[in-house]
């Protein structure tokens, strides 16, 4: 921890302006440990993966959930002669995540074991004795209907609206779904107007079924963004390709403004100056649902390539992907989670900003969380003792420099706050941002968001998605 | 756990009758452990106990949190010049809890990391990377006023309702009390209706303190019962007098009936069968706060007082203690502490029963927990691993032998199930219970109290206290 409190506590420099300007998304290249795992891999095998210097995934093992490429025909097959459960997207984005290795240890959906042990620790005790973290559940509901459906089958078929068999789960467990009880110690209240709870758990099912996911084919969701949706493993490789020696993630579900790339820069100098020889950043944008006030994936990533085009972040050591799972806005339970994942996923350094995961109370005039329990519910977490935690400075837009630069305290007088809805707000009424506060090809990408949905209001195109 | 297994598969003996009927209450022991570590300890150094073959206590220390004899004047005065915070009942009964060491390691009110991680993770992780159980939130709240009052003082008075003071909370930390996350995160619900909640939480201070804790005169009540009141340390040096090997505790706040008799005499007859020499069975009512229709531990007491009596466990082998801690009704979460607390004590086996700390939802037709999660989430806890958990075997009514026995499941009409509430009912309505249910001087005490109700409901005495 002394590492990461110099890493806080340092003075800033200015964030220097790069010239490279081509997206950091690595599609050509030979992704070795995934292919010959895929490859080698039969049913049942949990494949490891040890990529030069990487931290090791959850578990010692990178546990990828797929069915042989040979063998797929045939458990199609055998899929058609099951009970069958039709996923809904949100769980799909689930087996997407299961399949890939994102929950390593997890094997599939949560039995009632894994179940507990989340909800009243965090954290999964394998067989070793050995802790791994585990915040959030990741179930799957059925109905009565389904449940009686399923009657003794020791496997059900996972399919999607038209019936397509997606997956199987076997050696299955049935148990109660409390959805009160799921909902209190997940998010720490019950207040109705949780965006996933409203979306997915009040209206599902009264059981919750686990077992051992097996994947037919990996998810694809054909939007045009599949290609940056790199799993863990292809992640990894490209992590050991560019011969990182400290990987830094940096989750986000927002637009990218200049005060986080001063953030990211920094991150970097300073992690070389601990003599790291090549850190590398993955910037990483969640790709499953979010709310709908939320800015979409699509337009996102749009910005997100202006952002790199404009130069304010290096190619070279940056790495875009998207993580494909659904966002709960649990706070300080969630960002367990999404720093967990991205162990998996190689990265042994996580950026934590102020009230991460979290949003305003559904009912009260306050915010959900308490900013500061983030950090540091993450940073005493079990099972993420190995992970180093790097608390996000405060950056705002500096009037001396007409740029982000990060706050001084000494000077308060000098700085704007601009928060997401002051963002959001100003890209909607087409007003501009004080200039250096974003790049100006991002924040055209905003404002035509905006307008788009001006005219989707208007009872013009209903969400435009760019190319 | 293949021990523990066993245990609870083996097919019952019938309970044995027994003729020693003296209260195993070792009151004119010499308790050398104890006396000499309350006289050398210093303020601020922790006690190691280390009495024969028991259990350690959590964090290898049992802490104690007494000023030293010599010390308690000055204290006193000490305290005087100090800002004061008034404790409740409840407050009081944790000051109780934590000065004699049932929460070691815990030094005090707990500060916002340890909440935290007890809200978060039901478990705290040492300076040595060690983890302990604590999955109940033992704090102290304070309103605003309180708060002003404190201003920038390090340390502040413990008082009664008398203004006397009772303990100095020193290093003071001050953070927000948000009872709704620690509603949700503690039962699982935030539905009103709560008995803990409603006593102690609801009208509390929306701000909570916490420190080091240091009470000068042990907690006493003056009600007749201080003497069942044995510390961690004294109870080890009682287990230690008796040369048990091994201390099997069980946790109640309900009469005794034969069905718990069955239970405990068999568990003793198991663990002999174990190659354990002398277990010693830890029969331990909680003495502190429960709701309003449970039965006042003054006759709990006496109640447990006459099945002693009339033989029906072995006093030789059988300590009856009062457990000093306030009762939360949190399910799962509650019965970690319950258990955890015992191993302080020095117990190394827990009874853990159907739905341990549960009761029913408080707007729902259904029980708030699971009946099987308490024993689940006990046998999974973080911090846990070191104690034998000892599943509860269902005990019923069984016709053919006029008594309580082991339910079997292969004759099932010979059994009959008499739950609490229809046992309060038959007392209740002067029934009797069928004979074998409970020993005739036991069952005499519950017929006195309801009548005793009775008497206030129709304007007589409001709570007659047994003698």
């Amino acid at each position: 921890m002394a590492a990461i409190s110099s890493l806080s506590l340092k003075t800033p420099t200015k964030i220097q302006s790069l010239t490279k300007t081509h997206y950091a998304i690595p599609l050509n290249l030979p992704f070795s440990c995934r292919s010959k795992s895929k490859r080698t891999g039969s049913i049942g095998s949990r494949t490891r993966i040890r990529c030069g210097l990487l931290i090791e995934p959850d578990g010692g093992k990178l546990v990828e959930l797929f069915v042989e490429e040979s063998q797929r025909e045939l458990k199609r097959e055998d899929a058609l002669k099951l009970p069958k459960i039709k996923l809904t997207k949100i769980d799909l984005e689930w087996v997407h995540v299961l399949s890939e290795g994102w929950a390593s240890p997890l094997k599939g959906f949560m039995r009632e074991d894994e179940f507990l042990q989340t909800l009243h620790f965090n954290s999964i005790r394998l067989e070793d004795g050995s802790v791994v973290n585990m915040s959030v559940p990741i179930v799957l509901a059925i109905d009565d209907s389904q449940k009686n459906l399923i009657g003794g089958s020791s496997s059900v078929a996972l399919v999607d609206d038209e019936n397509n068999p997606i997956a199987i789960l076997s050696d299955i467990e049935i148990y109660k779904h409390n959805k009160e009880e799921r909902i209190a110690r997940t998010w720490g209240t019950t207040a109705p107007g949780l965006p996933y709870v409203d979306e997915a758990i009040t209206h599902s099912g009264n059981w919750l079924i686990g077992g051992d996911l097996k994947v037919i084919d990996p998810v694809k969701y054909n939007d045009g963004l599949d290609r940056f949706r790199l799993s863990p493993a292809e992640l990894r490789d490209e992590f050991t390709r560019r011969n990182a020696d400290a990987v830094f993630a940096f989750q986000l579900r927002n637009p990218v403004h200049n005060g986080h790339a001063l953030l990211m820069t920094d991150t970097r100098r300073r992690l070389l100056e601990m003599g790291y020889k090549n850190p590398v950043l993955l910037l990483h944008p969640l790709g499953g649902y979010t709310k709908a006030d939320d800015v979409p994936l699509h337009w996102r990533m749009k910005q997100h390539e202006k952002v790199l085009e404009d130069g304010v972040l290096d190619p070279e050591t940056t790495v875009v992907s998207i993580f494909p799972s659904p966002m709960h806005y649990a706070g300080p339970t969630e960002v367990q989670w999404h720093a967990k994942a991205r162990i998996n996923a190689g990265a042994n350094f996580y950026i934590v900003g102020r009230d991460p995961a979290g949003m305003s109370h559904p009912l009260e005039k306050r915010d959900l969380y308490d900013a500061d329990h983030g950090k540091k519910v993450l940073s005493m977490a079990p099972g993420l003792e190995r992970l180093n935690i790097l608390p996000f400075r405060v950056a705002a837009y500096d009037k001396t420099k007409n740029g982000m630069a990060f706050f001084d305290p000494s000077r308060p007088q000098d700085f704007i706050f601009i928060s997401g809805t002051k963002m959001r707000t100003l890209a909607k009424t087409k007003e501009s941002p004080p200039d250096g506060f974003m790049c100006p090809g991002g924040w055209k990408v905003l404002v035509e968001y905006y307008d788009s949905l001006d005219q989707a209001e208007n009872g013009g195109v209903s969400e435009t998605v760019p190319a």
